[in-house]
């Protein structure tokens, strides 16, 4: 534990500027700083040797609630690679597993529900998270917090329809039927499914917010199994809701989902940064967004296993092409995947950062 | 086997017009028949009974290899549900089996390879299909059009790039870093890959319409993964080539797979309908393939086990947005997901049926 009064692990963390002129930070308001920031989602257990080590999911459990642990393998992608944030080692499931539902964290197929929440009468049983429960993620926020010194952390969490989708569905799916199913055949439990995940990732991201992060991101992969009209009335005012738990915490917002259809929907719940991903060139993005709206992504990790000047040139026409918005965070559309080459992350990182 | 001159099965199956006054036929030639089509895609042996007698795939493989098991597997849809068109009872994958590749078929991953293809040197160990080992398929189609009359048979096959991303990754991915990492890396090999799929698909396509199918379409479920600009340069002209492998055969061509970004390059590779899937209604993919293209679509499988009113409005408002094409075949935008109430879709039939 850090002692109050500690410059490193301030109690107003959001005032002390203490990340305010890092390149992430000043991107997301729509700067451009001397180098363009980068940084790699290393969120999953699964991406990590820890997968190996956890034949039930237990032992990765007890990894994301291990504050010590849990920040130490936080630091470790901005150690190794020297990227501009570092986001908590969790799963965006830790915090609905914390309010009370039974998700099991499979090393090979990710979070897994025996008990999958399907009815009306499942989710009237969901409660309402108590804040205290998320607890130990504060601490490993903290404890990385305190190490990172002006490095940004990201607070990181699953936006309301793919934490519904996986309670819905149990388990990976690709169109959703379940969830979008009971989406269509009972919108009022819908919308309470959807209302409850908001409050849970609204509740994870403030919490990390308040323990020292300077940014929030709501992560969306699921809708990609949705059309434009669905995503706008029945799954955008929760993500809204999520976001609006941060009301007064002044952080930038950032949303991260294959945008397609929806992307230019993403400012209207709040999104001050538009993550894309290798489905559409930030050029195109930016223009459907009216221009003014800072981007991150969009590296395709398809490209992480290419030779190096495939890649290298994959690197710079995503720089290329980053130059038509006000601004750009480089970062994959997604999680690192399961195989990544190390050396080839802090190749693209150097890249980045020498390119003016 | 059916005696040659039978006139069910004719010798010159394509210009005997047995099927060209068919509702299916005459949509896809861009007119307006008095009945709405409407079929359905029991294609998949997982959607059937045949999966839970099927330990290891192997039982699978058989029924797909036996003429007349497959042939009364591919009636029984149209005669459940007064479809109007059926599909030969298979995998799109089996002609990839039969062309030498060690694919099983597992009941409930789908098709599996323990060796998946992943190198120039795998790729250069394909060797071009003979079409003589397709015969097995060829009869059963021979005796289901028998059976099917002035109903038509719809030939479907894989497109290249969906089959070689089960190729390269050798099970189910949704977004194929390994495949796309090859095209990417080896464009060569990605492309001798790609005409390699390209002609067994296309040699599947051309011996059921030589068998008396009476129209040809290509699914390509896996280019959701995709952007535009790849789908273009890196997959269209092997889809075309599928597409080419008909050449003579005057029947029309349909192409199934999400849209979204490249939904108006499908004419392109020869498609005369543009199937689409339920995340574009079909008035804006109307207009974006410049109004003048039949579409097929857009029931949203998800909706298959919503009350019946929901699913009623659904199929109503597919049916109104319909209208702004020349024609329009009522389709899901995928297969029938198993455990499909079947008398919900024989209800689905009745009302587009009912509908002028």
């Amino acid at each position: 534990m850090r002692e109050d009064g500690d410059v490193l692990s301030p109690s107003h963390p959001l005032t002390d500027g203490r990340t305010s002129a890092s390149s992430v930070v000043r991107a997301a308001r729509g700067e451009r700083p001397e180098r363009t920031p980068v940084w790699f989602m290393h969120r999953a257990g699964r991406t990590l040797p820890e997968r190996r080590e956890a034949p039930d999911g237990i032992e990765l459990l007890d990894a994301y609630l291990s504050p010590d642990r849990a920040a130490e393998l936080t630091l470790q992608p901005v150690r190794s690679h020297g990227i501009d944030a570092a986001v908590l080692f969790t799963d965006v499931l830790v915090p609905v597993r914390l309010a009370g539902v039974d998700v099991r964290f499979d090393p090979e197929r990710g979070p897994v529900l025996d008990e999958p929440i399907r009815t009306a009468s499942d989710v009237l049983r969901l409660r309402p998270i108590d804040p205290a429960v998320l607890a130990p993620l504060s601490e490993a926020v903290r404890i990385a917090v305190a190490e990172l010194g002006d490095t940004p952390l990201i607070a990181v969490g699953g936006a309301p329809f793919s934490l519904a989708s996986a309670l819905v569905e149990g388990g990976p799916s690709s169109e959703h039927l379940r969830a979008r199913s009971l989406m269509y055949s009972d919108p009022h439990t819908w919308a309470a499914l959807l209302n409850w995940c908001a409050d849970v990732t609204g509740a994870f991201l403030r919490a990390q917010v308040e323990s020292g992060a300077s940014a929030a991101q709501l992560v969306d992969p699921g809708i990609v199994s949705l059309s434009r009209r669905d995503y706008q009335r029945r799954v955008a005012p929760h993500s809204k809701r999520a976001f609006d738990a941060l009301r007064g915490l002044e952080v930038p917002k950032l949303h991260v989902g294959p945008g397609g259809e929806a992307l230019d929907l993403f400012p209207a719940i709040g999104a001050d940064v538009v993550g894309v991903d290798w489905r559409i060139p930030l050029d195109e993005a930016s223009a459907r967004l009216g221009g003014g709206v800072p981007l991150q992504g969009n590296l395709d990790p398809a490209l992480l296993a290419a030779p190096w000047p495939v890649l290298q040139a994959h690197v710079e026409d995503v720089l290329d092409r980053g130059l038509a918005a006000p601004a750009h965070i480089v970062n994959l559309g997604a999680d690192v995947p399961p195989g990544a080459d190390p050396d080839v992350l802090t190749r693209i990182v150097e890249l980045v950062h020498a390119r003016l």
